[in-house]
């Protein structure tokens, strides 16, 4: 096809996890909630009405914006409505990026969430990419080199993805401290419900931050994968700048009104984040048990180097889907040896640990 | 802000239509369906479950694209499913105009939907912009220079906003004819349920074009502007490219069930379509005999220059907006005598054209 921009025929299109439809595998591979959402998120779908719906919805999710600032202790003017984290991170890349004059790109320290390549590339951005550490954290002096790039946007996921692992608020403050005044560190909170704390005091006024955006969603910690939304907060600057370039009403009627009962209802979402919190201190200890070695997560999922000697991660997993459950494995450096599990339900962490154990006792042998 | 990219600095953001909600003011001034959605879409709204919500959407809307598919008598490949019809725009001009090494910009001919320049600007895309003729028709001879410039998409509005006139079928297609091969027509067709036909059959193969892509949206003809659900209609290759560089889980899974069953009750969207044509007739006959020139409008609005030595246009939306009911004016050249009209219920409209008389009566003594 001719018509389309070089960059985006010469792009690798972003490959999420499987999405079985047969309503029997067990699904451990994309991080879900294993609990549905608060009721009621149900009871505020079922209310929106005929003529709520004929009309246009309030362009910049206003009453969700309210909320959402009640519970984080911000101003509406700090937060921007999104669908999903997605639409957030595309819209910093759209705004704080420039594929033209003076070429500012994106900073990654990988392995990390491979989306943020992907529209790089769809935008036309460079791309500053280096390893983290061998325990996954920030590489080394980053800082320094980040303040000699043109960077518009430092990536950071924190609890990172796919290990875990949560990074030190003060090291996030040195990221943001190298690139104020040019660029900004966006801090892609998307599994801080199941963490011990959020980067949020990054943008107490007395840090004299700037230049710090903090990704949330209610794909995880509120069980609403399938609504897409999510939301920023930052400083009002950096929200005004992206609500000039979003689509006019960019979430939907529907969307605000399940969204806002979802975060207006804290003890529900947090009952669901201590059950996942209690068993993934199960997985880790009964991986360990079984020779997996298995870092430390703040997370909704555990990374797991599979047992020496045992079955190659990438079998292992073709094992485990073959059994009728589905975990993530990524044919990259770093963790090719390893399987990133998403924390279920008490049943379904059972059903896996039986299928592992059944694929470990012949490698026994 | 040093943060941003200086064209979101420079943008004039999109100005959308007012959004009053004190359920009070007749809203005669953003093309809303004046009747709600199908019965069914609201049940299909209270269908969805917590455990659909939990988990990831279906990434492409497949039953979705399958009824739209069934519904044009296309394949589900040449269908996108978008947020609406501006999302579609915004990817469209992401995919197919190039910011970077050739400068492939859009095509406007004025005046028309003005998010076309908004987002060219976000985009970072130049505009090659032009006159409509005064019936406003496309420009003459407006193919051979496009086939002189970089055109990636030239945009047409079809029906026109906010004028109501349709453009004829085979002049499309020369537009089409005038780009293949380098760029692609949008037929932006948001208003096309209240028209006489569409420019479906510029997709037939026997036409030989592999670049026209059809917008059409389900805020007007289905009453859902509040769902936020649009979809694309276009060879499969441009289908492809899009696909590509859209948000990985860009629709929600309410959004989808809830399009799907708006487009498979195609019996109750037409009645809403005949009545908003009959009332379309009526208004254009109410407002001729007061004196306002109208032209012919295949739309849910009619476009109304005020009648000469009555009140300026500009005084006369105030003056509806005091009696609370509102209209659309643009303070735009070859707009600046005029009012552009939703049309709605015939108790709606009754009501306008009693507040028109008021205004009237005293400019008439």
């Amino acid at each position: 096809m001719p018509y389309e921009r070089p960059n985006i025929t010469e792009l690798s299109a972003y490959v999420s996890g499987e999405q079985p439809t047969d309503g029997k595998t067990i699904k451990l591979n994309t991080n879900e909630n294993p609990y549905p959402p608060s009721p009621k998120v149900l009871e505020a779908i079922a209310g929106v009405s005929g003529e709520l719906l004929r009309k246009y919805p309030p362009p910049t999710a206003a009453s969700f914006r309210r909320a959402a600032a009640e519970v984080h202790g911000v101003k509406p003017e700090n937060v921007i409505a999104t669908n999903a984290g997605d639409e957030l991170l595309r819209l910093a890349l759209t705004v704080f990026t420039d594929p033209q004059s003076d070429g500012r790109g994106i900073a990654v320290a990988e392995p990390t969430y491979s989306l943020y390549r992907v529209l790089a590339g769809i935008h036309g951005t460079p791309v500053y990419a280096e390893m983290l550490t061998d325990a996954f954290g920030l590489p080394e002096g980053w800082e320094g080199r980040l303040a000699q790039r043109p960077v518009g946007i430092a990536f950071v996921v924190n609890p990172h993805a796919p290990s875990g692992r949560l990074e030190s608020i003060d090291r996030l403050a040195e990221v943001a401290g190298a690139l104020q005044g040019r660029g900004i560190l966006l801090v892609d909170e998307a599994y801080v419900d199941f963490a011990g704390r959020s980067a949020l005091p990054l943008l107490d006024a007395k840090r004299g931050l700037d230049n710090v955006l903090i990704l949330r969603t209610l794909s995880k910690g509120y069980g609403l994968a399938g609504l897409r939304f999510g939301y920023g907060l930052g400083h009002a600057g950096l929200i005004a700048a992206m609500d000039k370039a979003r689509d006019s009403f960019n979430t939907d009627i529907v969307a605000q009104a399940a969204a806002e009962a979802a975060i207006r209802d804290q003890a529900y979402a947090r009952s669901t984040w201590d059950r996942v919190i209690e068993q993934r201190g199960v997985m880790t200890q009964a991986l360990q048990d079984r020779g997996f070695v298995v870092g430390r997560s703040e997370s909704n999922f555990v990374l797991a180097q599979v047992p020496v000697g045992s079955v190659p991660a990438g079998e292992f997993y073709g094992r485990l889907k073959a059994a009728g459950i589905l975990v993530r494995y990524f044919d990259q450096e770093r963790l090719r040896d390893k399987l990133r599990i998403t924390v279920g339900t008490p049943e379904q962490n059972r059903a896996l640990l039986s299928a592992i154990d059944l694929i470990l006792k012949p490698a026994k042998v």
